[in-house]
């Protein structure tokens, strides 16, 4: 199928309505090189099943990962050692802590942090990649992910070196989880691997496609290749509705509806799986969605990302609910 | 479409096949009358959208809602106040919280209960059902159950009295409750409310048919009624996905990934929306889902029950994810 | 000896310094019928080995005991079943929690309320006083107490139903321990007792005799008569100098060094062992000491009697440490 | 006045008493240099007034001050700067933690560590010393300290290089304060002064010199010279007295009544004041007490070494309470 202009015309209309609510948050001020993006970007990208990229905004922007690392470390760790090994390790159940909740709540009772989606699940994750080191074990994610994208990837190590600098609280919780004994590597090298992964940087392309090949289980239906099982998508968009969005991974689930990860740099990568039943014929066979807008809102979500991806997921009906 | 004994003998299979599991449970023992079940009894009944029931096991008990009523509740005060008003009063973010936790970790700074399925939510939510009396809250709820069923519905005296004695962990959250002022009503008032419409006595048959009109988004397909809005039945079916399993809400949308609320007498309530692009021909155009058995796992949800359904989801390809 | 009109010139001066500071505090507005107290009040009576009393300021009033019983219910159950049974029952650990914590953090792994003057250990302690009704219960302690001061006490109805009314935090932990397993009578009995030993009216004299007799290990030396062991008084020291003063009780040793127990009335029972080493001449045979201010600081002390207790120790050197 | 035969004899005897309960505890094998001390040795020694020793049992080893080091970095930066700078940065308020509590719960709200007896207010009171490096602080700590026992003190090496290696329980504390803005100085200076000063070792002999200069507030009475106020005496007493035998300080408090410091090293130190109403003769003028027992309870003091003091305390009327 052919690109659809009118699609393209209605997000550009879209990010222009939306535009106005980067004031509702701010650039990650905690993490000085990313407090320095500018705050009135926004833009968003979509992938349909044919390959049609359609943009709008300020897509030409490149940023970090972040937390949307998370979600990606995890199925690449899956995808490796099986969906059961990761599981024993970290559970998949959701939790109300801040994201930046300093007091270490997030082990479940006994003996998982709650889900890899907090930064205790998180760190235990990377620190679980194949490779006896960082470095080996970021290589192994990057190879993985250049695959999924198609093109190489690169760090941003200002940004790598000012988390690195600063992450007081993330030394502070895997120092907490070595003595707990969730860690077996070095408290540094987890260290090190996990800021590397949150360092990788993307375009809201990526983003988008990376979302189609979780929305179609595994699957890249434009190239037709196969990267993960469906069972290891299926856990992956489950985290994203449950705890995709922290803390307001339900409201997002009630109002947006769309599996999706948000990272603190004001990405956002979202699976908009088919629908044949929508109200609308726009994404009804699914899609996948890379949303920039370095404006982040108290839980640490785009401010005006979250409220266009309201409003697109309203319009086109792409609720899964 | 007429009744296919197919899926008749395929759910009459799966009931011999999970029955075993319910020793990996035991009856409700903190409220007494709850203990008094048969912890062996296991059944299902499954309800197409052209009217046809299917039901395998032991279908003909009748169990008190429990927990599953905090669903019902919640769309029933939205019905009648609006979502946005309801929205204002309880939060729709999951917890990690322990269904029986007694540390009332239950409040969503500043200011809401995280969601209307932990017992602080629905507590609230019960208190604030029309009328001035719990009898007049009671009769309200009862009387849109009602309709919602078809057919006259009964408290269970004797469970309402054991739990009523035996609830001093409830009483404990309401009187907290109340002091943080989340209580308009007195505490009395609103454990009575609450714990009645715990006793409310259904039906696998029951559970089936309500379920089939939250996958239906409000609407019974069979009887071409209209009950609530699609909004409430959408925000219902979050909460069900990220809350309505107790703590393995996770872990049941990981590997079921259906809709549901169960409650501590065993049953669970859950809706199978239309999924055209399903695997299998069986329930693709949704389903609802009565569960009964009453041999509980640690979380609180029916153990061979929440198995059944596992292999269900997975053999009929239902998940939403 | 005889009274000695310096000491009592100079603690009118002292009353009169202090005054200003009762804008530091409010009377309790969490119990409507304390609310009323009026919060320009301040008045202390001390009394010496010998039997002299000095008074000075607003000494004629009558104030409910509070939380101040908690130590008096300790020392009476202690004397009636021995110091074991009780410590078996709640430790003698000071806790960091606030006095209004409604948060039920109140109970020491793995099964003892912390102390005897948290809400916890006390409801605990009150529950267990000799009697089968809550009212046989008052009535020993009532009983007891009349014998330290030497007269009929009464209880201040009012108060009782304004507390009873209002206590739904202490409602809410009560049933709570109830759950816990911490109570063997009904909660409703439970909070009867506690709240009724709470309402018990005193005078500043009545404290500084009661605080004499704590001070001399549980003997009047004026009348030669011998209530309690020296082991039960030492235990009540220690709590009072540990947990005595709510979560100020460091600030109030530290600054203070009396072992003293306040109530959100405003009173303070402070006990002044004799201390031959002392720098100065005054009590150091020790004392009793009655402190009445009702308007109470963030903590829950006495503003302007917090205040006036301090400057009294360091000018007299009264502290134990 | 001479040494007295009578008492050297009697301690003898108590110290063959009490050894038996070196059983009731075992060596700190989170720290494994401190795991590999020999448990069954148990030793004690008084210092009075007049400079007389009394030692009895394993009173040739040395030890390291652990914990006690906090009372004597509070004393140490309280000398330097005051006490009001000292109080404005850590409260004086004991807290229910335990001393190896994972989750930092130990800031009081809003801006202070609890107390200077719990890790994080012991680090942060120890990142304060004089001196912009920690090897400069911790030359004043020393220097501070071998002035109050007159001879020059060393670090154990392998104890420090054990506890900086296994410590990442108190790096995950320090790092979550410098997150939280207590620690001014880096987190890896902050943890390196303050282990160097747990790695002080001491003898007996040590311990006793310095629990009596603190009893007598300050001052040597042996050699007449003051250290330091007694204002800061006091308050260290306070602090010993509230929180100086981590969770079992007010058990501690109730049953011997001495003022103490511990360390898991099994190193008491005790600081007995003048009392002279005691009801017998021994130690009246006070005394100093320095304890070493290397078997430590669950709570983390000397097991033999609490015991006997308690048998000490009792027979000889030694608490304060």
């Amino acid at each position: 199928m052919q690109s659809n202009p009118r699609i393209q015309q209605q997000l550009a209309a879209w990010v222009e309505e939306n535009k106005g609510h980067v004031i509702l948050g701010t650039t990650a001020q905690y993490i000085p090189e990313l407090g320095k993006a500018d705050p009135s970007k926004l833009g968003i990208c979509m992938l349909d099943e044919d390959g049609n990229y359609y943009c709008a905004g300020d897509t030409d922007e490149k940023f970090t990962l972040q937390s949307i690392s998370k979600a990606l470390t995890f199925i690449a760790l899956s995808c490796h050692y099986g969906l059961e090994f990761v599981l024993e390790r970290v559970d998949v159940e959701p939790t109300g802590e801040a994201f930046n909740s300093i007091i270490p709540f997030e082990i479940h009772r006994p003996n998982k942090p709650f889900n890899p989606f907090i930064n205790a699940g998180a760190i235990t994750v990377s620190s679980l990649l194949p490779g006896r080191t960082s470095q080996k074990k970021y290589e192994y994610l990057l190879s993985f992910l250049e695959k999924l994208v198609g093109h190489p990837l690169e760090m941003d190590h200002d940004v790598y070196d000012s988390e690195w600098k600063s992450s007081h609280r993330n030394r502070a919780l895997a120092y907490y989880l070595k003595e707990a004994g969730f860690l077996e590597i070095e408290v540094e090298e987890a260290l090190d691997i996990y800021i590397r992964q949150c360092s990788i940087q993307v375009s809201t392309q990526d983003l988008a496609l990376i979302g189609l090949i979780i929305a179609y289980d595994g699957y890249n239906p434009i190239t037709e290749e196969k990267f993960f099982s469906e069972e290891i998508a299926q856990v992956a968009k489950v985290l994203m509705v449950t705890c995709g969005m922290y803390n307001s991974s339900g409201n997002f689930a009630a109002h947006v509806g769309i599996p999706a990860k948000s990272g603190v740099s004001g990405g956002i990568m979202a699976a908009v799986p088919p629908k044949l039943h929508s109200q609308t014929y726009e994404f009804r066979a699914g899609a996948g969605i890379g949303v920039y807008g370095p404006a982040i809102d108290v839980q640490g979500n785009s401010a005006a990302g979250t409220m266009m991806l309201r409003q697109i997921s309203k319009e086109w009906d792409l609720s899964i609910f």
